[in-house]
C-alpha cells in the first residue's frame, strides 16, 4: 500500500445547532367596528425574547416569533457580538419562558465593553455597538453589482403575489433576500430591523459559497437584493452594508442618514417601489433602466 | 405695622430652563424616477443626539431634531429616569456637536440600575426600564374618561387637514394630544415612540392643573386624548398609560401584546382610524357610538 496525496477535502463549516421552537404568530380578537357591531380580527403577536448569551442576559427583543432562532444568531452578528456563526454552538429558544439561551465556544471576548454603548436607533435600538459601526463604514467595500429595471420589477411583483402574515393581520413589518428575481427567504416581523436579522441569522446558516465574499456569513452577499416593506433608515442601510449586500428595495422612503450612508457606500437604495414606480435614492449606475417598461406616462392636465 | 396672615401663595413649580435648538428638519435631494428622470425630492432629516446627564452618557437617540429639548426631558419621564421635570434644572441642546446635555438638581439616584436592562422593542429600543414597568402596570389606575364617536372623528378630520413634515416629506412619524376635538400639540419624528416621548416632555412643561391627577407631569392628562399615526404595539400602549392618557387613537393596528396590556389596564384604543372607519380594540365602554354617524353602509354584493 502506498501513500498518496489526497486533495485536501475542506471540512464542512461547523453551524450552531438551532431549536425549532415554534409558537402561534397571530391571534383573533374581537372588536367593535363604528358601526358597533362586533367583529373578529386576526392580529399579530408580540412577545419579548430575552437573550442569554452563556447564562449571561444580554437583552430583550420584542418579536412576532416566526423565526427566533435566525433572530438572535443575526442579532448577534448584526451586533458584531460573535464574527461568525461558527464562534456559536447552539441556540435554544423556549416560548415557555421568553428565553433564548445561546452557547458559544468560546465565550464573547470583551462583552462588557461591546454593549456598554447604547444607541436607540428610529427602527429600534439595537445599536449597542451602532456607534462603532459608524465610524467603520469607510472599511465597507461593497461588490460591483447592478439591477436590472425589470428585475427589479420581478421583485415588487412576487412581494405583491406573496402570502404573508401582514395581508392576514397588518401591522407587520417584511423583508425578503432576492438572487435576481428569485425570492430566496422572506421573513416578517412587528419590527423591521427583527426581520432583517433574521435573514442575516438565515444567511450565515447556508452552506459557504465560493465567492469568497460574505466570510462572515455562509451565503454570499454580493449577488443579492434585500427588499424591505419598511422605511430606509441609517440603521437598515448599514445592516445591509455590514451583511454585504450592495442593493435595497423599499417600499417606502429614506431618511438623510439612510441617504448619507448610502451615497458614501455606494449602496443602491431604491424606494417607493410599487407597481411600475419607484425612486432610486443613490448609487443610480447600479440601476439599469430599460426603455418602455414603466409604461405609458399618465397626462397630467 | 400689623403683621397679617396671608394667604399662602403656591411657589410656581421650578421648570427646567430648555434650550431652542434649531435644525432643518427636511433636506432635498435628487433622486431618479422609473423614466430614468431626476427630480427633486424632500426627505426627512435623521440624526444622533446624544444625551448627557450630568456629564454621564445615558443613550444615543436617532431623531428628526424637531423637538429635541421636550424629546428629551420626555425620554427621562417615560424612562422613569427622574419622576418629575423638577428634578431637571436645564437641558441645553447643541446640533453642532449632536449632543444634549441634562443638568440635574440632585443627580439621578441608582443610574447604574436604572439603565442595566435593555429591552430592544419593536418601535425603539428605549426600554432600559421597560422590564420593571410591565411588573408595574397593575399598579397603573386610568381615570374615567370617554370618547364619543364624532369626538372621534373630529379628531381623525384634524390630524387630515393638519400640516405635516409626512406630506411634504413622508418617512416620519406623528403623535398628537387632543382635549376634546382640539389638537393642544403634534410632533413628528422618524420614530414614533420619540414623537410621543416628545409630547410627554411638552405636557411636563405645562403649567399644573388642578386635578390632581398627573402628579409627574405639569398637565393632567385625565381629559386627553392620545393619536398617533403608528402602530399600537406594548411600548405606546404602556407609554400612554404611564403618562395617565386613557385613550389612544391610531391610523395603523395593534399588536397582540399591545392588545394584552390595553385590556388590562383598561385604556380605550382604537385603531385603522381613517374617515368613518375605526376599529375599537379594547375598553368599548369607553366609546360612545353616536348612531348614524359612521354613514350609509357600502353594500357588498
Amino acid at each position: 500500500m502506498t501513500m498518496q496525496t489526497l486533495p485536501r477535502i475542506p471540512s464542512a463549516p461547523r453551524l450552531p445547532r438551532l431549536s425549532r421552537a415554534q409558537v402561534a404568530v397571530t391571534q383573533a380578537i374581537e372588536v367593535l367596528n363604528e358601526y358597533g357591531e362586533t367583529q373578529s380580527l386576526q392580529i399579530p403577536a408580540e412577545r419579548a425574547l430575552t437573550v442569554y448569551v452563556d447564562k449571561r442576559e444580554i437583552v430583550t427583543l420584542m418579536t412576532l416569533g416566526a423565526q427566533p432562532e435566525w433572530l438572535v444568531l443575526g442579532y448577534l452578528l448584526n451586533q458584531r457580538l460573535v464574527a461568525s456563526a461558527q464562534e456559536v454552538e447552539s441556540i435554544t429558544v423556549d416560548w415557555e419562558v421568553g428565553a433564548a439561551a445561546v452557547k458559544t465556544y468560546q465565550g464573547i471576548a470583551n462583552l462588557e465593553k461591546k454593549t456598554a454603548k447604547r444607541v436607540v436607533t428610529t427602527g429600534c435600538g439595537q445599536g449597542s455597538v451602532f456607534g462603532d459601526l459608524m465610524a467603520d463604514i469607510d472599511s465597507i467595500h461593497l461588490p460591483a453589482a447592478t439591477i436590472t429595471q425589470s428585475q427589479l420589477y420581478g421583485i415588487v411583483n412576487t412581494i405583491r403575489l406573496n402570502d404573508s402574515i401582514y395581508k392576514t393581520a397588518g401591522s407587520v413589518h417584511g423583508c425578503a433576500l432576492f438572487q435576481g428575481e428569485r425570492m430566496l427567504m422572506f421573513v416578517e416581523d412587528v419590527g423591521r430591523h427583527n426581520a432583517l436579522d433574521a435573514i442575516a441569522g438565515w444567511m450565515a446558516m447556508q452552506p459557504n459559497e465560493s465567492t469568497g465574499q460574505g466570510a462572515r456569513t455562509g451565503m454570499s452577499a454580493h449577488d443579492k437584493v434585500f427588499y424591505t416593506t419598511g422605511r430606509l433608515t441609517s440603521e437598515m442601510i448599514i445592516k445591509s452594508a455590514q451583511m454585504g449586500v450592495p442593493v435595497v428595495i423599499s417600499r417606502s422612503g429614506i431618511t438623510q442618514m439612510g441617504h448619507q450612508v448610502a451615497q458614501r457606500l455606494n449602496l443602491c437604495a431604491i424606494g417607493r417601489a410599487t407597481n411600475k414606480r419607484f425612486l432610486c435614492f443613490s448609487a443610480p449606475e447600479r440601476l439599469l433602466l430599460e426603455a418602455g417598461l414603466a409604461g405609458a406616462r399618465l397626462k397630467v392636465a
